[in-house]
């Protein structure tokens, strides 16, 4: 919550005319379909081992030590027109490049254990320079993986392999969109 | 993860034979899920409001103050067979009825638009002085709720209305065997 109010507030100078980030965008985008009754999907809590917990009165509790933890899962998933939805989301700074070392490898074996069940899993990579969002479905990703031993996705994969999300006012990251095109039978 | 391993450690004398809380009892039963191939379903990590960090290092980060919020959705969700998963799991040391105010009104919310989206939502309650546990389908748990006004559900209810787990050595809380009956054609 912090990390996405700072975000808003440094609105003014970065990121050309947009601003927020990936997350916070996500955030709206997500709340946006929830409000209208098109999907529930939400962002998981960051996970954190707590070693240590005062009780200064019965009912409140703080963590007084805590730590945060790799997480096992992708941060997002949650469920569209009856499908399962799974997804992670990360910006890069580079201009040419999405280098693999942003996503963990068991994110990765998760996705692909999502697309195996029959559910729809997908990456969102933002490249935060030239301001472009793309939707990497699993299937496409693991492709990739097959084909390469790069340790980074070019832009131009994701140009051609990918799918962008077009800047839009609310949602503002509309990746349903894009997943009624692939998996729904939407028109391209 | 302290919370399971403390209640392994509790296993002697607590719950008759079994020992488990239901909450590592569910951590098993979805490893084994996971593992044998069967369903992929986790529980969300507790999420936490984050106050105060420490950077020791460059790589470390220690949370010095933080709080526990409420939360938005239920505790696990999933998939199994295509199908989105989604619910809350409680414990009861009550003997006749299951206190209403354990779940919060947002997470019944959130069943209901599970189910409206075309999810498999559902409660999973142990009664662990009798050492019974249930699964209560969300759709029968909103018929409850419209037709009575009480802020429990009586054992009775479940007992008619609900679907019992039974114990089992491996998964544990094997309520994927309900699912199938209930949804997928199984027989009962």
């Amino acid at each position: 919550m912090e990390k996405i109010i700072g975000a808003r507030f440094k609105n003014v100078n970065t990121y050309a005319n947009r601003g927020m980030t990936l997350e916070a965008d996500l955030k709206l985008s997500n709340e946006y379909y929830l409000v209208n009754d098109i999907a529930v999907i939400y962002k998981k809590p960051t996970p954190i081992t707590i070693s240590k917990v005062n009780y200064p009165s019965r009912v409140e509790a703080v963590i007084k030590e805590g730590y945060f933890k790799t997480p096992s899962t992708t941060d997002y998933n949650g469920i569209y027109k009856g499908k399962y939805i799974d997804f992670e989301a990360k910006e890069t700074k580079l201009k040419t490049s999405f280098p693999l070392n942003n996503i963990h490898p068991h994110q990765i074996e998760h996705l692909k254990q999502i697309y195996k069940h029959g559910g729809i899993g997908f990456l969102i990579v933002r490249f935060v320079v030239i301001n472009k969002t793309f939707l990497l479905p699993i299937e496409v990703l693991m492709r990739f993986l097959e084909e390469n031993v790069r340790k980074s996705i070019p832009l131009s994969y994701f140009e051609k392999n990918g799918y962008i999300i077009k800047d839009k006012y609310n949602p503002r990251v509309d990746y349903l969109e894009i997943l009624d095109k692939l998996y729904f039978g939407g028109n391209v």
